[in-house]
């Protein structure tokens, strides 16, 4: 992984050398991991102008695994300082005159240190430029997130098999947790959401001690770290014996949706197209108000990373971009659905998407 | 509780005035909740010029439980926007001529996006203001933090009673984690942190696999929230019958300096002066070097808030401030000791600094 490490930071030099800029500063924890490997708490990574670096990361503490040479580790003497401030003044230090930063990360007390802590060296922004090169994977970072996501399938199987009548919502939400990093995650890739009853559909519910009753609709939605990638799975199922009407006929609706949005993934697909698709077969079966601000966003070393499914989504999707598909209805006083799944963007001719999450998505009665 | 926002907001108030701006923009989640009783995420707060309001919360969802009729809720129609624009937009509207933000939060773009929404509104510095008004707490927030370290106290103990060796520090944790939600936690204040063996000690130690043995240190440090308020406790025990020689000294010399920086909790005493207590303390038992940054912190809604126990902290302590005292020692490849617990400073006449967290700190051989 070191020369992909050194691949990217490359490939980052030469979107700052276009720009003007002669040297970057990047402070946003997901994108100094994507770039040095390693993102110890409040590190900063800083990249020279010169291909092939070296590139510094400043840390408080030294990361526990960098075995990248191209990548020198500068560890603080005093921990409670700012690494970006020490990273600044190496880099005026070194004669950079532009030094990129994230100012979408960096906030405006900090930036105004930077600039009071080296004068003459000028501030200009990288923009999102780490984001834009996170946006597509390859096939090592395709690999942590297949696994991430049998993770989740393997913690989620698991619950389906145990007694559910009884229990509390935060409990089942704590047990999927256990098994996640039974299972080998890392952690949990969010806080994992378990709705019952009234609160099955909303989206990002969090656990209450409502317990699991006799009729209910159960709406559940977790993911895996691992190595840092996240996946994300979201299903919705009936407790008891039979589902009533009203239950199969929301779920058909949702689950229609979400196959649209799924079969809309394809490589040169507009983003808003694809949320256009699942808002369609939502609306055709009357369930077109209270509709999500996104269906869907990209997933990474981050949860909730670009693109997103949205109506005022800019851009098309690529292959090997990762996106999950979420559409949800929740119905106030009776619950809901919700159906998530993470998938990779694959050209027809690979046959097309490729499912992440493989756990059923047939209405199933527990 | 209303009543008790509403007088914060009001203190706010008196301190923009002071400093002749005419509005505030809070977006800080902590502070958010502070002031308003509720943050829903990503929601920020404005605070118009006169007093008693009515404030307005500007969210993108609707708000659990808002009970407090001075605060107008504003909740976004399209829930993708930014909360802070259109509180921006409402201020301007208003004709609020010098808007202090919280440079310290808001992120460089994010402040620029709210300059070019409203061109006639001047940005202003409304600084720490709000974690200044934090740091000395009410009786109600103390005691939701008495309840939050009781539920941390109750967690430990029943760990303590089971047995341990052979099981994993991640598993400890997670079982950890879910006492706390048993015994009533909205969750853990923090990623609980076992560390076991050569791990032991270490500060901020992130679960791994290895089991607990016999002869081996074990260290834990773990938090309950409970309403927003977070404890912290940390203990180091020893794995077997008898600890070991070095084991005593390591735990007498870190047990000594705790209770140093303990007793220097009085009000008026310098945040640096308690700092020095403790090292000065593991200085004289031969453990100077490698201290960590911070001896302790305060505590609240979040879990590293002012003051800072640090040698190069300003300030002085005041009576209702909560803090930990938590020094600890590592010794590379045998493990370490560290003791943390958090107090609120009383003065002498009430009986000096009250202990929140009251589990023993006897060294105790499990």
């Amino acid at each position: 992984m070191a020369e992909a490490h050194a691949a990217r930071r490359d490939r980052l030099r030469q979107l700052c050398a276009g720009a003007g800029q002669t040297a970057a500063l990047v402070s946003r924890p997901a994108n100094v991991r994507y770039l040095g490997g390693e993102a110890p708490e409040g590190s900063v990574l800083l990249l020279g102008a010169e291909r092939g670096g070296p590139d510094i990361l400043f840390a408080a503490s030294p990361p526990g695994g960098l075995a990248d040479d191209a990548l020198r580790v500068h560890v603080l003497a005093c921990p409670a300082s700012d690494p970006a401030v020490a990273a600044a003044e190496t880099a005026a230090a070194d004669g950079a005159e532009i030094l990129a930063v994230e100012e979408h990360h960096l906030t405006v007390a900090r930036h105004r240190t930077l600039a009071d802590t080296a004068p003459r060296l000028r501030l200009g922004d990288l923009g999102r430029g780490v984001e834009q090169l996170r946006l597509v994977k390859d096939e090592e970072e395709i690999g942590a997130l297949r696994i991430a996501a049998e993770i989740a399938d393997q913690a989620l199987g698991e619950l389906l098999e145990s007694i559910l009548v009884g229990r509390t919502e935060r409990h089942l939400a704590l047990e999927l947790e256990r098994r996640l990093v039974d299972h080998g995650a890392d952690g949990a890739a969010f806080a994992t959401s378990v709705a019952t009853g009234p609160h099955a559909g909303l989206a990002g519910h969090r656990p209450t001690d409502r317990r699991v009753e006799e009729g209910d609709f159960l709406s559940v939605c977790l993911g895996a770290t691992y190595r840092g990638y996240r996946s994300e799975i979201g299903r919705t199922f009936v407790i008891g014996t039979a589902p009533e009407e009203w239950q199969i006929e929301l779920y058909d609706a949702v689950f229609a949706a979400q196959r649209a949005g799924r079969e809309a993934l394809l490589p040169g697909a507009a983003c808003r197209d694809v949320d256009r698709a699942v808002r369609q077969a939502l609306e055709s079966a009357g369930h077109g108000a209270d509709l999500p601000a996104l269906t869907g966003h990209g997933v990474g070393l981050e949860n909730d990373e670009d693109p997103q499914l949205a109506p005022s989504a800019m851009g098309k999707l690529d292959a090997c971009v990762p996106v999950t598909v979420e559409p949800g209805v929740h119905l106030p006083g009776r619950g809901g659905v919700r159906i998530d799944d993470t998938l990779v963007v694959r050209p027809e001719a690979d046959g097309g998407p490729e499912l992440l999450t493989i756990t059923t998505k047939e209405l199933l009665a527990l």
